[in-house]
């Protein structure tokens, strides 16, 4: 039997590749500090659940295909908040971000157009650019400039006649790089100037940690032709089980179009949205304890990351993502040794190696990336072990 | 801006085209008798509310990508009461029998393959077949012969180096056709010759009405390569807005692709998970009941039709769709009447008009599609203002 093309070019995901050796050392009694997983573990606001449960019709029904009017109205007063207003039409609710960013893609690519993405970048934008027809082009940077990447000579360089979007994650991950406003700014002129959407996915809008505003590209309302806005309510408000994302922009032709798409998977889960929809009233504490909450847990590992010799890792300003670039070969083979071969008083430790993340050939392969959403204790724990770890893969490797 | 070809090509629901002109009629106080949307009245079993109202988790945290476990099993157990075993890995939980097609497409379609389609078929095949880069290949039928399609020499000949698949919806939407299980058999043996992927959207396989054994391709365990089963709970158990779907196939190779586009949109909503899984608990006499209060409209329609001088329908045998072909020169343009110009006792009445069910151009445009998703009174005094209404419209037209 024949296989598309670009199925066959997307792979299985990275982050579950060692996702059988793990379990290979929990049966064998190692316990297996996760550091390599995007699940925070924040409770979800009771009114998540109190809403579905409050769920009184007797049918469960297809909800219109834009979403429902409540949802959608509480997406509208949360932008509201953030100084910037958006017609309902501007909205579309979607099966996660994930789906956003599908229908987006799918809405303004052909076979070999181009989306300029920073990297390192989130591995399954490849698969959804791949799905589409396209090809990332990737926006190089390194560790030692903390991945910055918000320069218009490199972004313009890479700019050509099949460009058609820049695709950036706002804060970051894996990076947790947080734009400045001058340089986000900056990045939406660059995409205006050339004629090109600049897709900002900024799921994790509240997880900045410096005091800054929250930030969104969709203020830019002098630009309403190139901003779209991937959102989504799964680390807002820690319901990522929820798969309730939005598709925003003021580009009435493109709404237009992904319109199509919203009515040919006819629905977004009902409950959910509803559930979704009663998220938007949690109050601003809410947000405020969360972000003190990862913000410790970030100085946490940065602190004691700094303490292993040899890793460079500069402090991230955003998301619960970090990437750190270890002082070993590679960090595939590290993961493969934590696993099998190493442990102290029975304990290892897991992580998502960084190759998977980079678009070009041969970079990452001494990088990783860490996700900082399980508990302060834990990640001290998890950054001794890797500490321990490095010295001990490193006497091997002699 | 640019938008991609394949964005283009697809069209917004002709479904909803008339929405407009319902909402103009009724805002005028018409009362609008809906036979055009697909949604049945029929109550959702409370397991499904029960299940979300005892999760109890404080998290609500993705699910595993291919599906939670306990739905996987309850897919499995319904499949082993169909006489027929699936492996876990055979099942994967989709958003809707949506996803499930869109993911199969783009796992087989490359720009240009072909997919056979007997015709008329549900229109948001187009835009799934076309947003993979495909063609649908129709597969012509007549309302003088109740849209049979199940036809060798029709099929064969329609198979060229590009087909890659045959897609059938059995029973049929909007058809209503039920194939045998000889028409069955002889339409997987085609595809296995033919060396193509028999796709089977089987979501409305609880709604037959002449005492057949509920039937699925996936029990011609025989051809595993090439029997493709799209199922969801959405009609089995009036459960549309949960959006849970399955892509059931025992060809490994496909599971393992269609696993990457599951992993990258990273899972189906959690509660609906759950939901769906309680759904899968419900008594055979839920069923029973149900395709009791169908094969009661179906009659209640069918024989109100066969009143009207010039209708040309046969009875179906299945879902709950039927196509009429009605004595009228152009059911678009029947519509607009129906809704602006004419009324009974302040009634009127709204179908799907059937030309976008075609993918040849130019034919259906005499038919329509009617859903008989409401209760016989209405059913009967809709298809009575049908009657009446055609009347109207073509004494005008004199």
């Amino acid at each position: 039997m024949k296989f598309s093309s670009k199925v066959q070019r997307c792979g299985l995901s990275p982050i579950r590749k060692f996702h059988p050796y793990a379990e290979a050392a929990k049966a064998a009694g190692k316990k297996v500090y996760h550091l390599n997983i995007g699940q925070p573990d924040i409770a979800t606001p009771a009114a998540c659940f109190q809403a579905v449960r409050e769920f009184a019709q007797p049918v469960l029904e297809y909800a219109p295909s834009p979403g429902i009017p409540s949802l959608i109205q509480a997406v509208q007063g949360y932008y509201d908040r953030l100084g910037t207003h958006l017609e309902e039409g501007d909205i579309l609710i979607t099966t996660g971000g994930s789906e956003a960013l599908q229908m987006v893609l799918n809405c303004i690519l052909d076979e070999g157009d181009e989306v300029i993405v920073p990297e390192p970048f989130y591995p399954n934008y490849s698969t959804f650019v791949y799905a589409a027809g396209g090809e990332i082009r990737p926006l190089p940077t390194t560790a030692e400039e903390g991945y910055f990447y918000a320069d218009r000579k490199r972004i313009e360089a890479l700019i050509n006649e099949r460009t058609r979007a820049i695709l950036i994650t706002n804060p970051g991950n894996p990076t947790g790089v947080v734009l400045t406003p001058e340089q986000s700014r900056m990045i939406a002129e660059v995409a205006r100037d050339h004629g090109l959407f600049l897709i900002g996915d900024e799921v994790y809008r509240e997880f900045v940690y410096g005091g800054e505003d929250l930030a969104s590209i969709i203020t830019y309302e002098d630009m309403p032709e190139n901003i779209v806005v991937i959102d989504s309510v799964s680390k807002r408000f820690s319901a990522c089980g929820a798969r309730i994302g939005a598709l925003i922009s003021r580009n009435k032709e493109l709404m237009n179009h992904a319109l199509k798409f919203c009515q040919a998977r006819l629905s977004v889960a009902t409950l959910d949205q509803v559930a979704a929809a009663a998220l938007y009233t949690v109050p601003a504490d809410y947000f405020a304890a969360t972000r003190e909450e990862y913000k410790r847990r970030r100085d946490t590992v940065v602190s004691k990351l700094a303490e292993i010799p040899g890793v460079l890792c500069k402090c991230p300003e955003g998301a619960f993502y970090l990437m750190a670039k270890l002082p070993v070969d590679n960090a595939d083979d590290f993961q493969m040794f934590l696993l099998r071969e190493f442990d102290d008083n029975g304990e290892t430790v897991m992580y998502a190696p960084g190759e998977p993340f980079y678009g070009t050939p041969g970079r990452g392969v001494d990088e990783i990336r860490i996700a900082y959403v399980i508990n302060e204790a834990d990640l001290s724990r998890a950054i001794e072990l890797l500490g321990k770890g490095i010295a001990a893969y490193n006497a091997k490797k002699k």
